[in-house]
C-alpha cells in the first residue's frame, strides 16, 4: 500500500444542471480525486483555502481518512467556479472563475509528503505541477492532468513536466490540442514519445482509451439512468485510478486495465449526485457490484 | 444459414474528407450494407438505380455474390449525395442531395424474395419501409433504421413501422429525438417499450450499445490511424452484425454480443478507404484478426 500526493484545486462550486441547482457546495479538482481515491488508499492533499471553507467540508475530507497536512487556509475566500451543463452533459459551459486564495498558491510540501509513492498533479498551473513534483523525491509513478488554457498558454512549461510524468490522464480534445494531430491515435504516438509510459483518454459518457507500449485498452462508461451532475466525473476517475493502483502496488499492463474500470466505477458514483454528495454514503460492496456490472457490460465471447 | 433482405438507398456519392476527395463513387445505404453482409450471408438487394449506373458497380456487387435481381434499374439519374467531413469525422455536412429516380421508388419484390428470414430496413420513408415489410411472408428478424427527417417528419408512421421490428440500429441523437428523452438509457426504455426487443445505439468512433431484455451491452470501436472516410460505416456496421446473425442463425443475447463486435469490425474496415474500396481486397483472415482485435481491446480481469 503505496500514499498518494495530490495538488490541485479546493473549490466551491456553484452548478447548474437539467436536473438542479447546487450552490457553493463543495468541488475541486483534488477534492474529487482525493474522495475518490481515499475508497483504496491514503490520501495527502495539497491546496489551499480561505476562511470562508466550511468546518463541515474539512470534517468530511478527514472522515474519507485524508491527510489535510497539506491543505493551507489563508486568509481571504476559497476558489469559486460557476458552470451550467445543457442536456449534453459532456460539456460544461464556465460562467465564472474566482482564483482568489488561488491566485497566490505556492505549494510547499509539509514534512512527510516527501516520500510519497504516488502522485497525481491535478489540473493546475504546469509551473505549480513542476514546482511539487520537485519536491518529492523518489515517486514510483506519477500522473498528471491538463486543459486547453495551460496546453495554450505554457506549452513549453506543460512539456517540461510531462516529460516527468509516467501517465497523462487527459480527454480528447486535450490530446488533440497537446499533440497538434487530430487522429486519436496518432496523437497518443506523440505524447508517448515525449515521455510518458501511458496516455488515458478521458471521454466523458463514452468511456476511457488507454495507450501504452503494452496496447490499448478501451473501456465504456457506465450508462446510468440519473446523471446528476458531472463536475468532478474526471479527477473522481482518476481517484480511483490512482487509489487502486496504490491499494495493489501493481503497476503492469492487466492490473493498469482493472484500475482503469475502478477509475470508471468511482467516476460512475460521482455523477450520480451534486458535489460529492453520492460518495458520502458509497460502500465497499456498491463498487465491487458496479466493477462486476463493467465485466458484463463489456463481455462477448469468441467466434465459435 | 438464412438469407438477408435489405432495401435502401444505392448511390453515387462525392465525399470530402480532410484526406482527399471522391468524386461520383459507389455508395447508398443498401450498398454499403450488402457489401459488408455479404462476407457471411447471401443478400438480395431491393432498390433503384438509374441508367448512368456503372457497370462496373454492378460487376462488384456480383462479385460479391449480392442478388441484384430487386435492383431496378430505370431511365433518370442515379440517386447522388454530396458531403463533407471536418476532422471531427464523426458529424457528415450534406451539401446536396439529389433524389433523381429515388423519387419514385416503389419497392416490388421478386419471385423468391418472400421468404427471407432476415430483413434490414435501411434508412429510407417508413412507408417504404412498411411496405417492403407488408411483402415479406414470415421473417424471422426484422431490423431497422432511420434518421432525424423521418424521425421529425413521419413520426407515426415510423412507429407503426417500429412495432413490427425486433431491432432498431439508430445513433444516439436519433434515439434521443425517437423517445424525446435526452437520458439515453431512459430513451431505450422508450422505444422497447413500443415493441423492440432489442435497441443498438451507434456512437461512431464512441462504438455502440445494446439495450435489451437481457441487458446492456457496450462495444468500443476500433482505434484507428487512418481514417479516410466515416461514409457508409452504420451501414457496414449493420451489415456485419446481421450477416454474422444470418450465418450463424443464432439469436440468442450472447450471439448477438459477437454479432455487434462484428459489426464493428465491418465498420472499421469499411472507413479505412473511400467508398467500398477497402471491402473489395478484404479477406475472412483480416476479419477474424479484427475480431481478435476487439477482444484485446475490451479485455480486463475480475479483482484479484
Amino acid at each position: 500500500m503505496m500514499d498518494i500526493l495530490v495538488v490541485g484545486s479546493v473549490a466551491l462550486d456553484t452548478v447548474t444542471t437539467p436536473f438542479g441547482k447546487a450552490k457553493e457546495v463543495l468541488g475541486g479538482s483534488a477534492t474529487h480525486f482525493s474522495a475518490a481515491a481515499s475508497f483504496f488508499a491514503k490520501v495527502k492533499l495539497v491546496g489551499v483555502v480561505g476562511k470562508d471553507f466550511a468546518e463541515e467540508h474539512l470534517a468530511f475530507l478527514q472522515s474519507r481518512a485524508i491527510d489535510l497536512g497539506g491543505l493551507r487556509q489563508v486568509s481571504g475566500r476559497t476558489f469559486r467556479w460557476k458552470g451550467e451543463y445543457g442536456y449534453d452533459l459532456n460539456e460544461a459551459k464556465t460562467l465564472e472563475t474566482q482564483l482568489n486564495v488561488f491566485a497566490a498558491f505556492d505549494p510547499t510540501l509539509p514534512d512527510g509528503y516527501q516520500g510519497s509513492g504516488i502522485v497525481f498533479l491535478a489540473n493546475i498551473d504546469p509551473d505549480l505541477q513542476q514546482k511539487v513534483l520537485s519536491q518529492v523525491r523518489t515517486p514510483r509513478l506519477v500522473a498528471a492532468d491538463t486543459m486547453n488554457y495551460w496546453i495554450a498558454g505554457k506549452h513549453e512549461a506543460l512539456l517540461t513536466v510531462l516529460k516527468k510524468v509516467q501517465v497523462v490522464i487527459i480527454n480528447d480534445a486535450e490530446a488533440r490540442q497537446l499533440a497538434r494531430e487530430p487522429n486519436l491515435v496518432k496523437a497518443a504516438r506523440q505524447i508517448l514519445s515525449w515521455g510518458p509510459r501511458c496516455l488515458i483518454i478521458k471521454r466523458g459518457e463514452y468511456g476511457a482509451l488507454m495507450f501504452s507500449d503494452g496496447g490499448w485498452f478501451a473501456a465504456p462508461a457506465y450508462p446510468l439512468e440519473a446523471v446528476f451532475d458531472p463536475t468532478g466525473a474526471g479527477d473522481s476517475f482518476a481517484g480511483g485510478l490512482l487509489g487502486y493502483l496504490a491499494a495493489t502496488g501493481d503497476f503492469s499492463e492487466t492490473n493498469f486495465r482493472r484500475a482503469i474500470i475502478m477509475g470508471s466505477v468511482m467516476a460512475s458514483f460521482n455523477v450520480e449526485d451534486f458535489s460529492l454528495n453520492r460518495l458520502k454514503t458509497l460502500t465497499r460492496q456498491e463498487i465491487e457490484a458496479r466493477y462486476r456490472e463493467f465485466q458484463r457490460l463489456v463481455h462477448f465471447d469468441a467466434l465459435s
